[in-house]
């Protein structure tokens, strides 16, 4: 049993990160036998992701792999709803075909969610059993974790914090609903606000002009961080969460709102309990941790629960 | 271990509810070996409850005991917090003193959760996995249940579907926020609103006028299902229930208000599921069912997850 291995590969629109790591339990962190970059198949996903499998784990005995996807996925089945970025995955049951092509169990994850698993398993949520990750870029995306778990709702969908209407006679988001978080610091609605400001460029440009001192952005920063701070206390009223971990874009202008943002529900937080807000710790790799922490379970491994 | 029998008490601010059950899991309800009511003991609750729990089970092996209390509780220490209804009872570690009392396990629960407990194990939440059940009265109560226990935050608070702001510049709220939803639509908002429109009486005249047609009850009621609807996208977005179950207040006028609001929900839902929101069945009874429940779990038995 000792070298039976467990891979993770965390696909990306144009690369796969691969994570490989003994499948037997860990108290920290899974340390990576081998862990790497190589690019993804575009033509046959599922030969393409199985030669990588192969060549990666060839001196290993391979017994399980997870895979996370940049998309909507149905975990209970392995198949890909809906994915954005690559197309060619669109409505394929890729767990069961990888698992054919492999003879081991393959499991198939929504990449959010697998570096959400790792942060709160692994990374800065590591100290808490009930966590909520928030992951701020394009969109916003949020995971209840407890005790090493998703706790996902009855139809997979809780977490959404993005979609909390904050202003009520707000934008029209892309979901349907008006004033949803996620269109006032998405990074597409502060991209706009900026540039309807007079301002130019990215949301990056938006904080260096914050940080130099610039008034109208300083606007937008303190409207997004008013918006973020009313979402999370309507989070901790719901969920009641022990610690709060964001990641994505904490180089860019929601840095600057996450922080603002937390000094107001401080300020304005009544019966609530408010938990510490943290930036993600693990980086780039924690989709690719958490596809082989998932692996390790789907091996029959026990983590989880006593990781938390 | 045929004849041994768990306790379960409703302590209420003038009367206790209590239901006897045999310790033995069951495929449905805790069936009741003896129920009834008797009156609260108010100077020497300790001894009181001991003598009631004494006098119920004289005929039985009672291996386990839980109390059910209107108030803030630590369940892991089983001391009551804070409870308005009953102040000889502020501050107490019920739990051992009445396990020393009786010699067996006795755990101390809020009566509400108690009762959502049992409404999602037993009553009109045991079909589903993933239950939010609601308590419309003065206050709002909410509780969160997956598999039969209660998910309730790293604090202990979380369903506080009350307490979500959903009328920004709205009136303040006890809790001190302005517009949380229980502004709105708890009794005494209701009273209020009523009252201020010129009309007469509590809640339930409220509804008769809105009956017979009356435009400002009408106004009142459309109000309070604008804000539950709002707060009800908010909890399919965060928590993503598979049913919710509302209790309390449905002779009354939140009966029309829930009514009204479950229709905004399916017209205004976007990417939410929207789950059925159905009464709460199991009436009066509810808290000592979960209680019973409950004191069956502490007895050592297995209910629970497979009777989700
Ligand atoms: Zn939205
Ligand atoms: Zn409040």
């Amino acid at each position: 049993m000792s070298d039976a291995v467990v891979l993770g590969l965390d696909v990306g629109g144009s690369s796969v990160k691969y994570r490989l790591a003994s499948a037997t339990p860990s108290e920290g962190i899974p340390e990576a036998l081998a862990q790497g970059t190589v690019s993804t198949p575009k033509h046959d996903p599922v030969a393409g992701l199985a030669a990588i499998a192969r060549d990666v784990t060839a001196l290993h005995r391979l017994v399980a792999v997870v895979v996370g996807i940049p998309g909507l996925v149905d975990e209970a089945s392995g198949t890909v709803l809906r994915s954005a970025n690559l197309p060619a995955l669109d409505g394929l049951a890729l767990g069961p075909a990888l698992s054919a092509e492999l003879e081991v169990p393959v499991g198939v994850i929504n990449d959010g969610r697998a570096a959400a698993v790792a942060e709160a398993r692994w990374g800065a949520g590591s100290r808490e059993r009930d966590v909520f990750t928030l992951a701020l870029g394009t969109g916003i995306a949020g995971s209840h974790i407890v005790d090493g778990r998703v706790v996902d709702g009855a139809h997979g969908i809780a977490g959404e914090l993005g979609h909390v209407v904050v202003e009520p006679s707000g934008a029209r988001c892309a979901c349907g609903q008006r004033g949803c978080l996620e269109t006032v610091i998405g990074a597409p609605a502060l991209r706009r606000a900026w540039n309807r400001a007079g301002g130019h460029g990215s949301p990056k440009d938006l904080l260096s002009a914050y940080e130099a001192g610039d008034a109208r952005a300083a606007r937008i920063i303190e409207r997004g961080a008013a918006a973020l701070a009313d979402a999370i206390l309507t989070l901790l009223a719901l969920v009641d969460p022990g610690v709060i971990v964001i990641g994505g874009g904490l180089a860019s202008a929601p840095h600057r709102i996450v922080e603002r943002a937390a000094a107001l529900v401080a300020e304005r937080a009544t019966f609530h309990r408010v938990p510490a807000i943290v930036p993600a710790i693990l980086g780039k790799w924690a989709g690719a941790v958490g596809a082989v922490s998932e692996a390790r379970e789907l091996a029959g491994c026990v983590v989880g629960a006593s990781a938390g």
